[in-house]
């Protein structure tokens, strides 16, 4: 028999998240400022690494990055000019796209724990970007701007990052780490370069969040759609402010920022999205897989008892008129897309969690599916994919 | 002008550190069912992965860890037959030795955030397989044996894992995370193998924690050389528990886990340790580097007027009654391990912070450093380290 000498200890970590919207950041605003200041007093070291597709479709941005530097050069410097590496869902592609580039650079600037990685980017860059700042020294401090209707509505302002093992399939987000940002700031304004698609994206992030924690918003959208396709500013700044908002609040207030629990509120949808992005080789964007996997686990959810009926109707209508649900694949095997239930359990872990809509606004946990009724609704929503 | 919206929240984190010693943990201890097994109803699926320096010396140790598994089935279950990786410091040589073999070894055997990484081995390896652990899907279990005396007084049982940019010089430790293990099971059995210069090298991270925090450890270690060098495990043992109840309570009730001011008096004598490593290319072991490290630091306080006189003294005499101060080495070059300084400010961030002792058991943080002083410490205490 042995005895055990036990040291057992606990203790608690502190930690605040800065969140801003704020317009012309990057020329007349304060948050970038607030954010990128450390309590040292000397200037701040920062390298600034931005995302190739913005800089394709904005090319004054490393012109404007660098301006903001000179006019700042009290509160921080550049330690070399901004680097470019690979945006969308190429920067998750193992470590080699940013990652390590990323992690050569910093140690070649020979930046501290006390310098700043300042990301600018689509919500695949800077899931890439953070996890290098958050691996280098062991934290560098890291500011994100996001620069998509999805990243400031929900990929580019939460506390985890990650990529994907080089060679998928297998689950999405294989390698990340959670990490707090030194801050977010969101500037609409660089929301005016994006494509269509890109620009309606982050509206199915807002309609999800609806969905499952604030039918107001729910509301807002669905009163919003005409502006919101003339790509009216203002009406794309209030939705997703208030999507940021019931994000981050999930996040600060809602008890389990770090996700040690297996609820998964704000994956609503995304068992069959990550699997329609991977098993599509991302041609399927982020949006639009949120999108056909919130219409799967609305008519499940319907079908199972859960749901009130009408309520999947009611979002498929919405979604139409923003322009989801009209994605077409050369292929696809819906029923090859029920592999996503096993790879979310994994990335979850322990049991199968799975978050269903009982109606908008309120959302309840399940831990067993119907796979007869699942396999109908993909094969109800997905079956139509293939083909025109 | 532009206005900010502001969604910034506070949070908090709770953590349990579980570190325990437990003779003969892997035949009729209880430590290591406790630490792996999870609030699932399931046996939490676990891939075992071994220092292969560790499987050379005690070539039993794979069937040893199978038969563990086999007669703990309800609590825990081996998902493949465990994994054989490099230890000591090539384990730490970028991410190809140990870190991408096990996470893909994860992804294969679909491992989920509720399975368990358990690592046995050095305190290099441990860096690497905890750092493997806490990527994949931003985190599994985590539970490590630490076989050496360094680690189960000092590396293994703390919250920070890591491993270098492959082509070294540069910082040590530029990829890691902070993350608390699900366990750590300090079996002091394992160390029979040790050979003597790794039997003594935990030693010299227990007269440094003695040095910063408690004098009665030092006494302890001045009153058991005897039984140290004859190799007496409860001798060993004691010393060790003291050593890492010094660490662990550092962490939980120091203020700062995770490292976020400047101070790191757990570093005592690490500046100038680090660099040594480096610089010799791992041919000076972490506890012969941190002796050294110790008796630089040392000197150069009483020179600065810091460290009361014939502290240094005290220290050498120790030191060299446990076997420490005799390395030697076929070239280096002194006054090149000044960059030390320079790496260490790098790692911290912000201004330079070193640990310098007043007296054992009292310590100071100090910014400035007296270059010269510094020179002739490291003259004076690794000029000689070059032939016979």
């Amino acid at each position: 028999m042995t005895s055990q000498h036990t040291l057992d200890g606990e203790f608690t970590v502190a930690y605040r998240h800065r969140v801003r919207f704020e317009r012309d950041a990057l020329t007349s605003g304060t948050a970038l400022a607030e954010c990128l200041a450390t309590p040292d007093a000397e200037p701040a070291r920062t390298i600034a690494v931005l995302d190739a597709g913005l800089v394709d479709a904005a090319g004054n941005l490393p012109a404007l990055v660098k301006g903001w530097f000179e006019k700042n050069a009290r509160v921080a410097t550049l330690s070399a000019d901004p680097m470019v590496l690979p945006g969308s869902e190429a920067a998750k592609d193992g470590l080699a796209p940013v990652v390590e580039p990323l992690l050569a650079s910093i140690a070649r600037g020979a930046l501290c724990r006390r310098s700043n990685v300042l990301a600018i980017g689509g919500g695949a860059f800077l899931d890439a970007a953070s996890l290098a700042a958050s691996l280098a020294h062991r934290g560098l401090r890291c500011v994100r701007m996001p620069t998509t209707t999805l990243a400031q509505g929900d990929a580019g302002i939460g506390v985890k990052n990650g990529v994907n093992l080089p060679g998928l399939p297998g689950p999405k987000n294989l390698m990340g780490t959670f990490d707090v940002p030194s801050g977010v700031v969101n500037d609409p304004t660089l929301l005016a370069t994006l494509d269509d698609v890109h620009w309606r994206s982050g509206l199915a992030e807002s309609i999800k969040v609806a969905l499952v924690k604030d039918v107001g918003l729910l509301g807002l959208v669905e009163s919003s759609t005409d502006a919101l396709l003339a790509r009216d500013l203002d009406a794309m700044e209030a939705v997703l402010i208030r999507t940021a908002e019931l994000h981050v609040r999930h996040i600060t207030e809602g008890g389990d920022p770090f996700e040690a629990q297996l609820a998964r509120p704000l994956d609503f949808g995304h068992w069959i999205a990550h699997e329609l992005e991977v098993q599509s080789h991302w041609l399927v964007p982020h949006g639009e897989a949120v999108a056909l996997g919130m219409m799967v686990d609305l008519h499940l959810g319907e079908s199972m008892g859960i749901t009130a009926e009408g309520t999947a109707d009611r979002v498929d209508r919405l979604l139409r008129q923003l322009g989801f649900l009209s994605w077409r694949l050369d292929s696809l095997e819906p029923s090859a897309l029920m592999s996503g239930l096993e790879h979310f359990r994994q990335h979850l872990g322990g049991q199968l969690t799975i978050c269903m809509i009982e109606t908008p606004g309120r959302a309840v946990d399940i831990h067993a599916v119907d796979l007869d009724a699942a396999r109908a609704a993909v094969e109800c929503v997905c079956g139509n994919l293939v083909g025109r």
